[in-house]
C-alpha cells in the first residue's frame, strides 16, 4: 500500500493507491480518491469538453464507468477554469459525482505543434513581433487552424475556438488543473512524435523534467482552489528510445509525485510499444498508480496491463460510436471479431433483430435490436451514437472486469490468451513470449 | 365513457375513452390503450422516425411523456413498415412501452403539395408519362427536392430519401399503419393550406371524406398484424371556412371512428384558430376523444383545452431544443417569460449557476447549470440538446398536470387567467371572453 508521500493536506488519506493482488507483472488495485474508488485495471472514459460526448453522465455510471478524463488546454479556452470553479469545480459543473481526471494541456503542444516542427502542416507566422524560440523547440505552426510555439519558459499558442492567443506555462497548467478540481491532475509535459529524431526527442525530454519539477513546485505553493485533495502524476516522455525511456522514468519516478503517466510517442508498431513500455515500467516505482495516455485497442490494453498498468484512456468507445462502429469480441458464428469491432452501418445488419453484442447486458442491448439501431444512424437521428456509446463504454467494462478477475485469480496469461486465440503471434508480443499454443 | 363502437377484436375493452370530469368545455379524460391510459388532457410528443430526437425513451418516461407520435410517411420510407413488423411491431422496435399514435402519412401531401398548388415552390413535371392529374387537386411539385400529385384515387409522390417514386392510398396508409402498430393510428386525408381558396378546400375535404370511408372499410378488412387492437380516428378538415368546418365535423363525426382529429389549416392567428375549434368541437360526438394536430404552444394548447380538446402533439420541445431554446414559464424575478420560452445561447447566462427554470424538477434541473448547458450548446456537443428536450418536455408534462388537476378542480378558466396574466387580451381569447379582469 502507498500513501501520499508529501502534502500535508487535512484530508491525508482522500488520495492513495493500494495493490491488491499480482499476476506476473499485473497489478489489481484500488485507487483511492475524494470521488471513490477505482478499481483497477481501469479504462478512463474522455470526456474532453467536460462531456462524455453525447453520453448522459448517469448513463455513464450505469454502465459502470469509473472515472473521467477531461482536457485541460479545452476548457481553459472554453467555458474558462474561472467559471468551473465557480460551479465548485468540475465534478458539479458536468454532474460527475465519481473520479476525475484532468491533463495538463501539454498534449496539444504536440498534436497542435508537431506538423509544423517536421513542416507537416502550414506554417505561419503568427508573432512576427517576436523572432525566435527561446527553446530551441518548434517555431510556429499552423494545423486546422490553429497554431502554437514551444519555449523553455512557456507554449504560446492561437485558440482553435476564436484564434485569441495564449501562453502557457508549467505554473499555469497547474493553476489551472486547481480550479478544475479533478481528483488526479498531469504535469505539464511536452509529447514528441514519431518524427523527432532522438536528438530533439531528448532536448524535449529535458525540458519535460524541468517542467515536471515546476509543476510540483506550483503544486505545493498554491492553495487549491477546492478543499479536496488533489494527486498529482508525473508524465515521463522519452519517445521510442530506450535510454531516453529508462532515463525520464528514472527521473519522474524519483520527484515526489503521486501517480505516474506515461505519455509521447510508444513507436509505430505494437511490438514498439510493448518495448516503450517495458523499459519505462521496469524504471517505475512500484508502489505508484501507473496511467497509460492514449491507448484504448484491446491489444493495447492487454500489453499494457500484462506489463503493468493501472488505467490508460481513449476516445475510442465515443469516437468508434459517432462512426457507427460497435465493438464487439465475437461475431455470430462464435468467430473473434475483427479489430473487435463491426460496422453496424453495412447493410448485413438492416434486418437484424439481434442485439449489438449477444452477451452484453447494457441498457442498449436490452432494449434495441442493430436493425434499429441502424435505422437511426441511416436516419441521422443522433440518439444512435447515443446508444452505441453507452454499449462501447459497457464493452470497456466488461473488458476490464475480466481482466481484474483473471488477475485476482493468477490466470491473466489464459486471458488473455482466449482474447487472441485467433492471433497467435499477436498473443506472443502481447504476453512478451516468443510464442504461445495454437488452436 | 365511451366503448369502441365496433370491430370484433376479442380485446374488446382495449381501446376506450372515459370522461372523468369536466370544467365548462373543458374535459378530464383517460384514455384506455392496450399499452397502458393517457390522462387527459395530454401532450403527444413527436417522434418522427421513431425517435424523440436524442432524448432516450427511459428518459421520456421518466419526465412522464405517456404517449408519442411517429410519422408513417417516414417510417414507410425508412426503414419500411415490414421490418417494424417483424419486429413486433414499433412499441418493440423504438423501446418504448407506452401508448403511441400514428399520422396517416397524409400531412406530407399538405406540407410537400402546397408548394405547387400555388406556385410557392419550384415546380417540375416528374411524372411526364401521365400527364393531368385524376381528381382536380394539385399538379406536379417540387420543393426541398420531394414532389407529389394528389388524385382521387391516389397520392403519387417522389422519396425526399433517394428520389424512389410512390404512391399512398387510404388503404395502404392504413395498411403501414397496422404493420406499425401503434395504438392510435389516423384516417388518410389532404391538409389544406391558407393558400387555399374555399373551393378547392371544400373539393379536398369531400375527397378527404371519402378517404375517411374507404379507411374505415379497409380498417375493418385488413387483418391485424399485430393482435393487439388498434384505435382509428378520423380526421376533420374544412380550413378556416364555417360551414366546411361545420360539415366535416358532422360527417366524421357521424362515421363509426374510435377518436376523432382535427387536421389542416386553422387560420393565419389565434383569434382564427379559436374560431376553428369552437366550429368543429360544437359539431363533434361529446364522447369520442379528440386529437389536435400539431399545436404546442402554450396559448394555443390553452384555448384547445378550454373548448375541450383532448390531445394535441408538437415537435416544440424538441425542436426547440436543437436551437437552445428553453421553455420556462417564468423569469427570474418572477415576471412570464415571453412566449415562456428564452434562448439560452444568450451571452446573459454564460456565468448562470441556476437550473433552467428553478422550478422544474427534471433530471436536467436537478443537476445542471445554465452556464453548462450553454457550454455544451456552444461547443457543439450533443449532451446539449438531449438535456434541454428533457427539461422542454418535462415543462410540457408539467402544464398538462396543471391544466388536469385544474379542471378536476373546477378552477381552469383561473389557471388560464394566471397563465396569461401578463396579456389581458390574450387571455380573453383563449378564454373566449370579450374582456377579462386586469391586474
Amino acid at each position: 500500500m502507498c500513501e501520499p508521500r508529501r502534502h500535508g493536506d487535512s484530508a491525508r488519506d482522500a488520495f492513495g493507491f493500494d495493490l491488491l493482488a499480482r499476476d506476473a507483472r499485473a497489478r489489481r488495485g484500488r485507487l483511492r480518491t475524494p470521488h471513490g474508488a477505482v478499481e483497477t485495471p481501469a479504462f478512463v472514459a474522455v470526456a474532453t469538453q467536460a462531456t462524455l460526448k453525447g453520453v448522459d453522465p448517469a448513463a455513464a455510471a450505469a454502465v459502470g464507468t469509473q472515472v473521467l478524463f477531461a482536457n485541460t488546454y479545452h476548457l481553459y479556452l472554453r467555458p474558462g477554469a474561472e467559471l468551473v470553479a465557480e460551479h465548485g469545480g468540475l465534478h458539479r459543473f458536468m454532474g460527475w459525482e465519481r473520479p476525475l481526471l484532468t491533463d495538463s494541456g501539454g498534449f496539444q503542444v504536440f498534436s497542435l505543434g508537431a506538423s509544423i516542427e517536421h513542416r507537416v502542416g502550414k506554417v505561419a507566422n503568427i508573432f512576427p513581433d517576436e523572432p525566435g524560440g527561446s527553446g530551441g523547440g518548434p517555431r510556429l505552426a499552423a494545423r486546422g487552424g490553429s497554431m502554437v510555439r514551444v519555449g523553455e519558459d512557456e507554449v504560446r499558442f492561437v485558440s482553435h475556438v476564436d484564434g485569441s492567443r495564449h501562453v502557457f506555462t508549467p505554473e499555469k497548467s497547474i493553476a489551472i488543473q486547481r480550479a478544475l478540481g479533478a481528483d488526479m491532475v498531469l504535469a505539464f509535459d511536452e509529447c514528441t512524435s514519431p518524427l523527432h529524431d532522438e536528438a530533439y526527442t531528448r532536448a524535449s525530454m529535458l525540458r519535460t523534467h524541468r517542467w515536471a519539477r515546476r509543476c510540483l513546485e506550483a503544486f505545493e505553493r498554491e492553495t487549491p482552489v477546492h478543499p479536496q485533495r488533489q494527486a498529482l502524476f508525473g508524465v515521463v516522455q522519452g519517445g521510442a528510445f530506450e535510454r531516453l525511456r529508462r532515463e525520464s522514468a528514472e527521473v519522474i519516478g524519483g520527484l515526489p509525485f503521486d501517480g505516474m503517466a506515461i505519455g509521447g510517442n510508444l513507436g509505430r508498431s505494437h511490438a514498439d510499444m510493448h518495448r516503450v513500455l517495458e523499459w519505462t515500467l521496469a524504471a517505475l516505482p512500484e508502489a505508484l498508480p501507473r496511467h497509460l495516455l492514449g491507448i484504448g485497442d484491446v491489444p493495447g490494453i492487454l500489453a499494457a496491463v500484462v506489463r503493468g498498468v493501472d488505467t490508460f484512456d481513449c476516445v475510442v468507445p465515443t469516437r468508434n460510436a459517432r462512426t457507427g462502429t460497435v465493438l464487439a469480441r465475437w461475431d455470430d458464428d462464435g468467430r473473434a471479431r475483427r479489430g473487435f469491432r463491426f460496422n453496424l452501418k453495412n447493410a448485413g445488419f438492416a434486418r437484424d433483430r439481434r442485439p449489438l453484442e449477444q452477451a452484453c447486458d447494457c441498457a442498449t442491448c436490452r432494449r434495441f435490436s442493430r436493425a434499429y439501431l441502424r435505422h437511426l444512424l441511416k436516419a441521422g437521428e443522433s440518439l444512435g451514437p447515443q446508444l452505441l456509446s453507452v454499449h462501447n463504454l459497457r464493452f470497456m467494462e466488461r473488458l476490464m472486469l475480466e481482466l481484474r478477475e483473471a488477475i485476482e485469480a493468477n490466470r491473466l496469461r489464459a486471458c488473455v490468451l482466449a482474447w487472441l486465440a485467433h492471433d497467435a503471434s499477436l498473443a506472443a508480443a502481447v504476453l512478451g513470449e516468443r510464442s504461445v499454443p495454437t488452436g
